[in-house]
């Protein structure tokens, strides 16, 4: 390997190598959707989800959309990664004094290790969609900290790890509606309660694949060069929006630096469950797994609004891939 | 009087009874605009600006459209409250290291007073429109702390004092454009640089007048039942928004809990300078003056986006006209 993960071994996660001809740098895993419409009892479609290592097999946590049509938040286990079971009752969370908290909708969780701690971060609403932040140690009692920023916001992702001793978020500022705009910010906490000094990190492109708009992906992923950033940009086309997901490599100590930044998408929907479903082409890259010791990158991303996927990667190829494109 | 206003005591604010006749909650300083267009080289329009009493005088930060169409603050002294001499260089605002910060734009000042400090918190950019904050203890030096919010947020005001031991600011989160929704949250902080634990406090209307959106405006007068809070209202007709001027009474100690929601407005666009200028039908309230002793009130407000005016009320007319038409 040229380029290295900081992180933990994974030996036991979900991976393919390259097949033979590709020249992608993100390869699809060859039974995708690994959860395909319909999995259990009252959700018509579980997509857009996140899912981590835990106790030598894997836990997520997942965005079910109910046969209400609203979305809530449901954990789901498996052993190998890819084939999941779910909890057919909704994560409950509790505030800080023990009292269950209603949420009106959740959707679109990010799911970090920091410190031993589990965190949660999804959209739901205080008065208008904005960040969620839960947090667990067992994946059996949530509790719900303030909404960490005001309405509107959305796919906000913390970082695995404090930075220069602050905790430090990426969310993308939105609107009421669909958001026909939207650039990535960071701001940063030191108790994950009162945030702060925001700073604008990326805009949308000036390439068309993400002309429209950009967000944070999954949790950055720290490598030698610094943060490994996977994102997701939208164009909009005569016919709706078109997501790609696109990678940057940020400063590992103040990550409002932009290092490189690959112009190109590295994956665009293409299969039938990425471009036709509820809402047709979309690829939305929501979590990674990444084993230290081999390079390898496992990305679980949302399919259509439909579907979940298994996409693989590995760190030279992807870093390669950024700096050969890079603006 | 039936109610008090806690506060400190004004003898020389500018102040005119009722007019005979007349039955509106607020009133008109007979000789408005007080700032007429063009009131100084290179300002076209100077409104939606804030006068404090300073010294035994008035001091102000006002929002001065330039030549160029983009609004700057510029101070202005008056020893009466009414005839304003204007600095023509904008305020420069240094950073907590003493460099020079540029502002792309800044607009709508409020003005408050805090243990001693004077803060500014106006609207500027931070890669999309969201609140400035400033302080300044004489005028001559400013300070801009760190923007407390993500984009896109505006009209922001700061509470005049602490409250259970934290600062807190009232907001109304927007979208990139003119904003066609809009309510009031409040947020808290315990060092002006990191805030959390936002509330929502008043939505918009089903009142017609402001049934598209609200947001806050001068800095809330503590009185007897609570803190008073004018804020404006607007209603999208066929040739855009009218504004109006709302009043609320909220608690003490949670100012997210409104006691009591007028659900008239107080005073409309009636006057030629208010329903004539470069945004037609504005009154726009941003700040007040008042006098413990009296409990008079007079209200800086901008008409039209073009001139500065002088409104008159006082405690007791005020609150009884709230309670009166309270929803």
């Amino acid at each position: 390997m040229k380029h290295t993960i900081y992180g933990k071994e994974l030996a036991n996660m979900p991976y393919q190598p390259r097949p033979e001809g590709s020249f992608s740098p993100i390869w699809r895993y060859t039974e995708n959707p690994v959860i395909n419409r319909n999995p259990f009892e009252g959700a018509s479609r579980v997509f857009n989800s996140a899912v981590i290592a835990y106790e030598g097999e894997f836990i997520g946590v997942f965005r079910a959309d109910t046969t209400t049509g609203i979305p809530y938040l449901h954990l789901g286990r498996s052993k190998d990664g890819i084939h999941f079971s779910f909890d057919k009752e909704p994560i409950i969370f509790y505030d800080n004094k023990g009292k269950k908290v209603t949420l009106e909708y959740a959707y679109d969780p990010r799911l970090v290790e920091l410190e031993g701690t589990y965190f949660i971060i999804f959209c739901t609403s205080n008065h208008g969609p904005t960040l969620g932040l839960g947090k667990t140690k067992d994946f059996k009692h949530f509790e719900l900290i303030d909404n960490p920023f005001l309405p509107f916001n959305r796919n906000g992702v913390l970082f695995p790890r404090k930075i220069n001793g602050q905790y430090a978020m990426f969310s993308r500022p939105s609107d009421s509606g669909h958001t026909m705009f939207g650039d990535i910010f960071l701001s940063y906490s030191k108790d994950l309660e009162y945030w702060g000094h925001h700073r604008h990190v990326m805009e949308k492109g000036y390439e068309w694949w993400c002309g429209t708009k950009i967000g944070a992906g999954p949790a950055p992923i720290e490598c030698d060069l610094g943060w490994l950033v996977f994102f997701h940009g939208a164009n909009l086309t005569c016919s709706g929006l078109v997501y790609c997901i696109g990678a940057a490599i940020v400063d590992r100590d103040d990550p409002s630096k932009v290092l490189h930044r690959c112009s190109n998408f590295l994956l665009a929907p293409e299969e039938p469950y990425e471009v036709a479903g509820f809402v047709p082409n979309v690829l939305f890259p929501v979590s990674t797994l990444t084993d230290a010791k081999t390079g390898r990158i496992a990305i679980y991303a949302g399919g259509a609004d439909t579907i979940t996927e298994l996409l693989f990667t590995d760190i030279d190829t992807v870093i390669d891939y950024i700096l050969k494109n890079e603006r």
